[in-house]
């Protein structure tokens, strides 16, 4: 069972709205154990919406999803599309008809601005047709979506949906309670999955590890293993069907022996999901410099952080550092700003003003400017601290630009405090 | 001139990353007047890429650029694969090698972990395999890009970049001096280009007014006007070929005309450029609590921000807005945190903690617990003073999840920080 995703609009392919639906709907899919071959996204131009059809069905895809296109203006135009391509015509539904005027009635009845109930109507009457031998989807917005099946054997069965995400979800799930959709999606066999993170170990080292597995004699066959270099972190993910479950347990196995200090997460968890399970009872607080705020600012994303999340200061200036953390100028005088001295000084400073058990301090250079041949740009120290002395503290030259440096930043905070928690 | 962009990687087409390639190519290819097609996603599969440069080939595309899977591992094939669909060989390129070589070895030496560079030299020897009679793009990390010219009249040039955006996106500025590439970029009518930013007014709004700017009785023909709602913005991108170049100035007058509060941006300048600016010679110093640090990552995410940024408190629990910024406990007691009286109190504070001229205070409800009647989930209040005795007060209940209303009360933040230095 093989699927394609055919995401229509213009404001897509010219990168003035992201596309959500695309990977939203490949996690779906994923689920279910279908195959998904590819992702396309055309503009609102009929030609090129038959091309992509006609493309999927030349490589032999049993189950095409398209997204958008179903409004009310001359440039919506896939039910009309999908019906040409698959043989049908068109019919006005005489139910859905009623259904969509009785939306557009509370629409209009609702809005603050003035609108004609007719001429609503009418520029919505286009939604309710329907090709002929599809099974039309009751709108949650105003427009419908469409099962439509093909003509011919082997021919795809196309699922048309609406193009905004909190029309397309709902609609996605009630889809599948139609028997049309429900007969191709049945024949996918449904995959297991695992990921694991790893945080140290570069991709290359990883790529090595697994050559050398399979080498010492366990067989990949049946399992798919995808390796992702995500925002300095990397993820393995491992997709099998039941009959490779023991080799999956064993890779599983085999990356935790090889990788014990870098592997940190084998069952999905962020490393901020981990650090918040850490964090509950103790109390938190932050100096950040370079990182500004970004480690705050991941730290309180997790809900419920207010319970261990005491503060932080976002010592930019030198005056900050001492007047807010309590830093000694002769420090800042003989070490400078960035410097294991001036980080331990601030995380010292964090625990006591925010009354924390557990600090973390962050100074470096982001750059672009501000480096020197001894402190290069991208040189950023950690100092993370516990009320009852424990201490890590790291200095790296992290890569990468301004931003890069300042993200990675709090990552790395992130696995020290992870680290020394744990 | 059409051109398609061919997306590899199943991380991507399983969404475990999201593709940052295609829409920054998608505009680059706009501003140089190149009509891009579609973009089309696929895993790296050799099979899946072939059918991909096919299909684009069978519908007439000029250029085809593809992104990702130029790495080390067995995984890695687009240049293979290209080549074989340009009907050429592979060839080691010595000079590549040695410049990779070079690198790696850079990279060994700085790396903490014990690597091996003949290993590493070994894996990748693969990426100084070049299609013959192709122009190699020198790597940024580790992988070249290739230029590769197609064997018949009317073939496709395929430009192949590597998959990290911090790779591509310079590569893709240097292939543009190649004159492989620039002959059939050349070929393409460049457009030019406007971008408005609006906040505050809705887009249902701004669509209203467009059809009444044009039944006023100005053309729209040879305008493209794409309207978008981005992160509770609205952008206004206005493309057009010389002879219409004064309707878009009339175009850009008329929305000035009526919309001069909200239309804060007509040369493309983000919030966060405007307020740098504005910036310029001050002191600013902040107090955030809902937001916990997400302004101030904003305010420094503009380099030399150093200069006019003396720092932040991140105050969450009402000990630190106590304790680090003076907040009085009573008036905790009686307004609670979020409350006109605190960010008042914080915004103080702000000003006198940092020795600032400027601080903005942010106190809200990020949700999804904490609400009541009274105080719903998305009430923030907001707080801008100057140390001259200027003063911008707001409490709007922001809409959606955890994550918007934070992101959201930041954004608001840098307006109400616009307005009132402006």
């Amino acid at each position: 069972m093989r699927a394609g995703i055919l995401v229509t609009g213009t404001e897509v392919l010219t990168a003035t709205i992201r596309d959500e639906n695309g990977p939203w709907l490949s996690e779906q899919l994923s689920g279910l154990g279908v195959e998904l071959v590819e992702i396309l996204v055309v503009a609102d131009h009929p030609g090129d919406l038959v091309n992509g059809l006609e493309h999927m069905k030349s490589i032999g895809i049993d189950l095409i999803i398209t997204t958008g296109g179903l409004g009310p203006t001359a440039d919506d135009l896939t039910a009309e599309v999908v019906a040409a391509f698959s043989g049908r015509g068109m019919e006005l539904d005489p139910d859905m008809e009623a259904k969509i005027a009785r939306v557009l009635a509370r629409f209009a009845a609702g809005s603050s601005v003035d609108l004609s109930v007719d001429a609503l109507n009418e520029a919505n009457r286009k939604q309710a047709m329907i090709p002929v031998g599809a099974k039309a989807l009751d709108p949650i917005g105003t427009a419908p979506g469409l099962i439509v099946p093909g003509q011919g054997e082997g021919d795809p069965l196309v699922l048309v949906l609406p193009g905004p995400p909190r029309e397309l979800r709902p609609m996605w799930e009630a889809a599948q309670g139609e028997p049309m959709l429900r007969a191709v999606l049945d024949r996918a066999t449904r995959l297991q999955k695992y990921r694991l993170r790893m945080f140290g170990t570069p991709e290359s080292e990883l790529a090595m590890s697994l050559r050398e597995i399979e080498s010492d004699g366990l067989s990949f066959d049946g399992l798919e293993i995808t390796t992702c270099l995500r925002k300095g972190e990397v993820e393995v993910d491992v997709r099998y069907r039941d009959a490779a479950a023991g080799a999956a347990e064993e890779l599983k196995e085999a990356l935790r022996e090889r990788h014990a200090r870098s592997l940190y997460s084998l069952d999905g968890r962020t490393v901020d999901e981990v650090v918040a399970a850490l964090l509950a009872g103790r109390r938190l607080g932050l100096a950040e410099s370079c990182s500004a705020g970004l480690l705050a600012a991941r730290i309180t994303d997790v809900p419920g952080s207010s319970e261990y999340f005491a503060g932080g200061v976002v010592s930019y200036s030198n005056e900050a550092k001492r007047d807010l953390l309590g830093v000694d100028q002769a420090l800042l005088d003989e070490f400078g700003a960035v410097s294991a001295e001036v980080a331990e000084a601030m995380a010292i400073g964090a625990l006591d003003r925010f009354g924390a058990d557990v600090a973390v301090a962050i100074t470096g250079i982001a750059g672009p400017g501000g480096g020197s041949d001894e402190k290069p740009v991208g040189l950023v120290h950690f100092n993370v601290r516990t009320a009852e002395g424990g201490v890590r503290a790291a200095a790296p030259v992290i890569p990468g630009g301004r931003r890069d440096v300042r993200e990675r930043s709090a990552l790395v905070a992130m696995h020290l405090l992870r680290e020394m928690l744990a």
